[in-house]
């Protein structure tokens, strides 16, 4: 039998958990055993009562939980302190941000672990289940709206009473990826007027299916990635994105900015005087603050006032509904291993030539076996 | 020409104002004369500028403005200690509290001030759009909603995607006047599955079409009063009502409560016992906090936690949509003056017979002249 370990998450406000109750319920059936740290789901409403039901071993010596696990899940990326207490060959599968952690690679791949990074699932249909990146933003988009409606000084919806009408609540999305599509949907659930825009054109009939306007800015020649990202934008073709947002921006009551560049800093793409031309009491929301931010001026986990707007840099934001972000995160996780376990072996299998296996596995047999990473510091 | 006064607001936290720039300009048009207090619309997103091409004159000295005006016009009640800097016989314009505020009403009527209070303003037709308690109460029951989601562990709506399916949240509002149908509309809007109880039957319709589930408790008789308030409820008929709450509250994600009883202490509806029968990560609103409460434990203006169970306590709830409810509440008041001012001789005329000014007006000429206000302490 495998062995599956999961240790409390130690990021500072992290609240999710790699492993829910109903999903470790299927795995001891699938044939794995399950230890658990004490007060794992503390922060996403998981008593340790729920996993001892589901047949998971509670333990509080996270060294011994660390130490014997064959399969070690996890949220964030482990502490460099603890890679040297892992069993050679474990697999580790988490969120790793393997491009701006090349010492952490090193480190793992020196231990002779099996390390899986969730960021690097590639975007494929056979791989969705799976696509945590993807099941986490969908919640940061939610997060967005329920954030900017918090601080926001209007009401969203628009409501037609004896005292007389207030007018709908202007919310304009920066970027149209999972996120942002959450984003907009929202928004418009709670009755705001959207607008949303992104560089690449083909997302503008996605825009307006949620009935959403596309605001038309015309920045010529603009392609995406194989993964689905937006190409990096010429300087020419800033300046003429700014000039068309800086409009909208000073018209609307909120604007959420989602843009983000895999494995890279995100664009600055809201500034000082884009700000400043808001009313007082309006609310830019910066999704990307922890990779740098969109908005200059954002704080990371503040709310920063500029010119009577307020700034929200709130990160980690699917940890703000840590249950759902958990109950995904999880069920991405399950995927995989349900993907790669041979049930008469009873054991994980992980084909290197698999396109899965060759995208996500960073390191193994102490080495850095993933191509993209490897060349990375080249 | 009549002066309008308008100090700015100094009760903690209070970020409304009683005016609103667009309302100035109505009123100067009228033939008004306005002094507001420097940096009145702060709080609501109006700066001085905006009150100043209203034609409204800024001024810093609000003991001048206090003592200079012919009306007053505010949102909360006045100071004890600024009653005195008041004209003679100026009309002062305000939320007042006159159950609560024995000695404030004394002294109000000992300084000559004619007082209206806004929460007198009756349920009648023709008082509607002065009728500054549900223009606040509806903005109110939007704001519950926003809480409990930012709160929650929880995303509200449904969302099936590729790495599993999220259930809507279940969000319970107990107590549907105003605000808990604006509560249930925004809970509605944003997806969750919601469901309702108010002691009064005739409630139940408008749950219904708002999308909510009506829960049926048979409480045996209860009535309303002319008002449209809930007659209070025997101690057999609270046990029947707790019993079937309880369940309901145990199955609910979210429970936000709005019962409030005119001019008394709210009723205590969820206790201890309940919340702790909640899942952890489950969250309760107490939008009646500032009155006393409905829920057992929750504190002013605070977020404190009972078995892992957030109860929110926030107070001023209109206030955090201050834009709005400024815009509601100044349009109270300016239909108000607008209903009883003469034209020709430029004098708001406050006739004793009229329905609404004997309602509202508590003091004038040196006595308390409203006869509830008066027999109360009796």
């Amino acid at each position: 039998k495998m062995r599956i370990g999961v240790p409390k998450e130690t990021w500072p406000g992290e609240l999710r958990t790699a492993l829910v109750p109903a999903n470790a319920k299927k795995l001891i059936h699938s044939g794995f055993e399950i230890v658990a740290e004490t007060g794992l789901g503390m922060g996403s409403g998981f008593s340790d009562d729920a996993y001892t039901d589901a047949g998971v071993t509670i333990q509080s010596d996270r060294q011994a939980i660390l130490a014997d696990s064959d399969v070690i899940l996890r949220v964030r990326k482990p502490d460099a302190s603890e890679i040297s207490g892992l069993r050679r060959g474990v697999i580790h599968i988490s969120f790793l941000d393997p491009f701006n952690e090349r010492s952490l690679v090193d480190s793992l791949a020196a231990s002779g672990v099996t390390a899986i990074s969730m960021e690097m699932i590639p975007r494929s249909t056979r791989a969705q289940k799976m696509d945590a990146l993807s099941s986490q933003a969908n919640l940061a988009g939610y997060v967005t709206v329920i954030q900017a409606a918090y601080h926001s000084v209007k009401a969203f919806p628009m409501m037609m009473t004896p005292s007389g009408t207030i007018r709908p609540c202007r919310v304009f999305v920066i970027g149209v990826g999972v996120a942002g599509l959450q984003a907009i949907a929202t928004a418009k659930r709670l009755g705001a007027r959207v607008e949303a825009f992104d560089t690449r054109p083909v997302t503008a009939e996605q825009v307006r299916s949620l009935g959403a306007k596309f605001v038309e800015i015309d920045l010529g020649e603009v392609g995406q990635t194989e993964q689905g990202y937006a190409k990096a934008l010429t300087a020419e073709q800033i300046a003429l994105q700014k000039e068309g947002q800086k409009k909208v921006i000073a018209e609307s009551d909120v604007v959420i900015t989602t843009a983000q560049l895999f494995g890279r800093p995100a664009p600055v793409i809201v500034t000082r005087d884009m700000i400043e031309a808001m009313q007082p009491g309006s609310v830019v929301v910066d999704m990307a603050v922890e990779t740098g931010g969109n908005v200059e001026g954002s704080v990371l986990d503040a709310v920063t006032e500029i010119g009577g707007v307020k700034v929200i840099g709130q990160g980690n934001l699917p940890s703000q509904v840590s249950r759902n972000a958990s109950d995904m995160y999880s069920n991405n996780l399950l995927n995989l291993i349900e993907e790669f376990y041979d049930s008469e072996s009873k054991q994980l299998v992980l084909d290197p030539e698999d396109e899965i296996i060759q995208a996500a596995v960073i390191t193994r047999d102490g080495e850095i076996v993933n191509e993209t990473i490897r060349n990375l510091n080249k």
